[in-house]
């Protein structure tokens, strides 16, 4: 019998979730729960219900795992634990310093009710967080390094987007090419964030507005650009719609590290992305880890988890043994 | 209290397992096991002692954990078995086509003695293994693609010995550069072995030997060098020793798979490794697995294992909490 999977939210991450739970051969979309009204959401999957969700718990018994598809600014940190009430979910929480609190509050909720909640599953946090827990393990002296892009920064975006005069924006973020060889050289270099990033800033200026402004406002914004090598681009909103709203996105995650009597060996090991589209990634993580969830309830767990607590195996269809005999 | 660690097998694999043994925090090493005269093995721990192999079941309250140094040819298939009914162990048997097998009866030993064996521990099968597991969960219908070096060939130079005339040699292994840049593009070529490598060859002929035959006889190998772009280069016993005898190795995994309503939207992840010392980056990877045999053991479980049946988070010193708060 197939994982019968149910969304939440249908953006772009809710619709990626639903063409990769199409790819698997042992799971199927049950229903897309969503706040608007149900008869102006039009899914890709024929004969699958779009539901209020306000009725979320009448499907209680019909859907296996819910994937919770909210942003982690002001819906994940109310819905996760809430939801984990009455379902085994998961969700893609990526505020990174809020992730202790974030556990606590849906680790409480789902050993209250003997469910499942994966949190901050997707590629950072996720599988770079991956990335970097298995080299640490490895390499337990060395240093890690993460740089993010090229791609969309939505943080930052929306950040110029609220500077007066500004129409729209994008803001892509492009790792250092000279730092990111210096680390996979094994150089071992300290680097502030400002110095493994540029930022790149394509904006549409309201008419009449003052460009100098803008540009001298989002070059001197703190924590978002001072710090950074910030080139400021003014285009049209045909450019901008054209050329920069791609949701395309990736990076790269490094530890260096010493072994031998007197550290004189070094070892580089590098895990990157480059993806086409952000949302469709992280929707095939969330439901992989989906499968692994389901497979923990059915074994009689209960509780928050993250990408560090599932055994690999768990998130594939294929058996132990098919694994063991074409995978290792 | 540290977790005991007993090492077999005193080669280059066993030093290096010593050496990372000192680099954690909550391990320690108990003792050494030897098929030589134990007096004649120098290690670089002092106070630890140098046992003959004999005597290992002795020390079976000793031990937590006993890592096997051995090779996969002749000592694994035999040895893991064996010492799986008194300990818990960690292997690197890394013959591809034998794995199946060598579960099979180390499973059968460990679950008769209560005890955890893992299996196929080290960077291939092991780490490149858990980066294929990982991104076929995540991209179910792309394609995989593993290039090894560059990077000595110890099979494939112990071919090249067997040959008249043949005094030494070394093999080293090449990606070829096109064909891992291709893969990383996105754009999924299919290529063999053959047009992902290239073969070169340091050889040192004996005084008079035919090299003209010998570099014929190299290059016709079936298996080994006939579907490889293979060079010869002959070259004094001095120059092999001083500039290719060393132990870096490393090698690339990567999987391209596509996402959208009409597969439109194309990913590649990558994962790589570049050694200085193959054998000291083997031995770390197989003390991190060493500390989840005894978490795994000590919450009662049993059996044969591989990386893929564990949860990251227990391979490390760090509390769950830290791993949260710094990793995800």
């Amino acid at each position: 019998m197939k994982t019968k999977i149910g969304i939440i939210g249908y953006g772009n991450l809710g619709r990626g979730v639903e063409l990769a739970v199409k790819e698997t051969g042992d799971m199927e979309l049950a229903a897309v729960f969503t706040r608007r009204d149900p008869k102006s959401v039009n899914i890709v999957t024929p004969s699958v219900p779009v539901v209020s969700s306000e009725k979320l718990l009448e499907y209680k018994d019909e859907i296996d795992v819910l994937i919770i598809c909210g942003g982690s600014a002001t819906d994940l940190p109310g819905q996760t634990p809430e939801y984990a009430k009455a379902f085994n979910v998961i969700d893609s929480f990526d505020t990174h310093a809020n992730i202790p609190q974030h556990f606590a509050n849906v680790d409480m909720a789902a050993k209250a009710s003997g469910r499942v909640a994966f949190i901050s599953v997707g590629w950072d946090p996720g599988m770079f967080s991956l990335a970097r827990v298995y080299s640490n393990a490895i390499l337990p002296g060395g240093k890690d390094y993460t740089f993010w892009g090229p791609g969309l920064s939505q943080g930052h975006s929306d950040a110029i987007r609220r500077i007066k005069g500004v129409a729209d924006a994008r803001q892509h973020t492009i790792p250092v090419k000279e730092a990111l060889e210096a680390v996979r050289r094994g150089e071992a270099p300290g680097l502030t964030t400002g110095q493994k990033h540029t930022r790149v800033c394509y904006v549409v200026a309201e008419e009449g507005a003052d460009k100098a402004r803008i540009e001298k406002e989002i070059k001197e914004m703190p924590n978002y650009f001072a710090d950074y090598d910030t080139t400021v681009n003014f285009i049209s909103q045909e450019e901008l719609n054209e050329k920069y709203s791609g949701m395309g996105h990736g990076g790269f995650v490094f530890r260096s590290g010493r072994t031998g009597k007197n550290h004189e060996n070094n070892h580089v090991i590098e895990y990157s992305l480059k993806l086409d589209s952000n949302p469709e990634f992280t929707a095939s993580v969330l439901v992989a880890y989906a499968r692994a969830a389901k497979r923990l309830y059915d074994a009689g767990e209960s509780g928050c988890k993250t990408v560090f607590d599932v055994a690999p195996a768990l998130l594939c269809e294929q058996t132990p043994e098919e694994l063991r005999a074409h995978l290792l």
